[in-house]
């Protein structure tokens, strides 16, 4: 039997018991708030863990770029939505091609990226169905709600686009500081969002997908009436960012890192063969706080060069060269991006690798 | 002729006369300081472009991690050495197979980690190379100077392995503020491993290879007496961060991403295709702001997720859905180790594709 001992190291390990129970968690709270849950994949972006969704009841999968869309679709998933104002000639052209192959949507959030969209599917008398992301506060992307009727109805007009529904994102659930903070963001999200859903719908363009995110809110946003679906990411792994919002405890944490002890060049320092090439360099959230948990203790990841990680090494704890820790990352979707494999576990028992095959889809 | 007009966004390209240029300039300066240049294939991780360097005199190439070593060596690169603290049994193992193959150091810095790379080498009846890591002032490994002596004796001692030299990283430069703080770094770099490579020498232990880092601080570490080898990396590329420290020009900047406009949803904001999965979340340097300069003016990337790069759109610029945009990141390094393939232009035409075949090596 191979047990994490004889990985080397740095490993990126997934605890199947745990990413299993996380499925059937989110997937059970989707049916008890009778919202379809269409998981967003870029969390993980490993084909085999989609399946575990779908078989848990997922309607569809939520992607990023066309690029994971193409890789998922080859993968045999056949309901896909690029939850991206995707934009550019070449784009539409594969989005037309992947249209033929599954049920396809596409987010987009001003009339000009729309126009781009609909040409391609217009001159091959085809259609495309878009979802208007509107924008509930994290200022990113996306149209301001008291504007999105009147958007919603110029892309309505396009001829060569479907309007499917609207969906929105609010990564500011990650700036919470407490629990209360993040399910009033999450209640804010579905009510908002529902709104600018009824509002659309009573402009004769109905009925819409009302469709929110993140894994922060979406126990919240999941339960506003109105909305019909909700793509959560992260939930399948969890990270320390959505143990310190509370969101998850450190036993739900799906994806961790092995790593060794290089160097103990100074009291209270201790650098690990692991920096941001395998953890990222991604901030704590929703407060800053170190790059990595060094679980088992107190000891936190201080700073990270590209192939060093630093511990600030905890009063009362220690650490000697050869000796190997497990870190708990701030932000498991990057991490994913960072590797070609992720090694599956159950407890110490290395069960095989997973390839991360939609990793580094950038276009 | 392909132009990056024609190319899917987002993209990364690295402009050939620039690189060539860059090649071109570091070795001319190790050669009229009378050092070894030995480049760091981080920065690019690609075969294609270590061969420029080797075409133009470099003496071999270093590397971070064994994994990048086997890489190097498999493109037939035969004088390796890794700059870190290597540490694990699998890790040896690794390295008595390399070292069959290629002319082999590796860095220590605890006799503890010196005697698990000893052992393999031993019971194989073979001698690995090592070389000291001191630490000059960036306090992450590497021992303090006044303790290296008694460090490279009881090392010289370990049957297994040889001590070829002392190394060092000045990575505290990209903290210089100003051209003649990095200066100040770069000569008390040179002065502070010339010293300890003479203590150790003076202690029988000579003649030791005395190798010096970083690409801000080559130019002034390399000219200091007793130093015999000087590994940059950055260099050949270069990235905002550079530039901010006085090092280069935004003329020599050989690495770009091209990016395009996918949303501009309100005055003083505008979002592209790319965000952190494409340039990293690594701050500039050696003051932080922003992700990413949009070059051709004055905005700067404000923040990223990792499909997003917001913009700080700068006064009297304006940005439409659709448009095109190049963009100099804040670390070349870790964007190399984001993306498969980069892609070479001379201007704007096309050259060709590149395969980053060291992107990823981890253990």
């Amino acid at each position: 039997m191979t047990t994490i001992a004889d990985l080397p190291t740095p490993c990126v390990l997934v605890d199947l018991d745990r990413v299993e129970r996380n499925v059937a968690v989110m997937a059970e709270r989707a049916r008890a708030a009778g919202v379809k849950l269409r998981p967003h994949a870029k969390t993980h972006k490993v084909p085999e863990i989609a399946r575990l969704q779908r078989a848990a009841g997922a309607a569809g999968l939520a992607v990023a770029k066309t690029s994971e869309a193409e890789v998922f679709a080859d993968a045999g998933f056949d309901d896909l939505f690029v939850a991206f104002p995707v934009v550019g000639a070449d784009k539409g052209r594969r989005l037309l091609a992947l249209a033929d192959r599954v049920r396809l949507a596409v987010g987009v959030d001003s009339v000009e990226g729309a126009q781009m969209l609909a040409a391609p599917f217009h001159a091959a008398a085809r259609t495309l169905d878009v979802m208007l992301k509107v924008d509930v506060g994290l200022h990113r992307v996306g149209v301001e709600p008291a504007a999105a009727a009147d958007f919603a109805r110029r892309i309505a007009g396009l001829a060569g686009l479907r309007l499917r529904g609207v969906f929105t994102h609010a990564g500011h659930s990650y700036s919470g500081e407490t629990p209360g903070a993040v399910a009033e963001v999450g209640r804010s999200e579905g009510e908002i969002l529902a709104g600018v859903g009824a509002a659309i719908a009573a402009a004769g363009l109905g009925p819409l997908e009302v469709s929110v995110g993140s894994t922060p809110t979406a126990p919240h946003a999941m339960q506003v009436a109105g909305v019909t679906e909700c793509r959560p990411g992260n939930y399948v792994y969890h990270d320390a960012s959505q143990v310190s919002l509370g969101t998850c405890g450190l036993d739900d944490c799906g994806l961790t890192v092995i790593a060794t002890v290089v160097s103990v060049p100074a009291p209270g320092r201790a650098v690990l063969d692991a920096g941001s090439k395998t953890l990222s360099n991604d901030p704590l959230r929703p407060r800053t706080g170190g790059f990595g948990w060094v679980l088992g203790g107190e000891s936190r990841l201080g700073r990270l060069s590209e192939e060093h990680g630093v511990i600030d090494v905890a009063p009362g704890e220690s650490f000697r060269v050869g000796q190997r820790v497990r870190v708990l990352p701030n932000h498991a979707c990057v991490v994913s991006n960072l590797h070609d494999f992720v090694t599956t576990v159950r407890g110490d028992r290395v069960e095989g690798q997973l390839r991360v095959a939609a990793r580094g889809c950038v276009t």
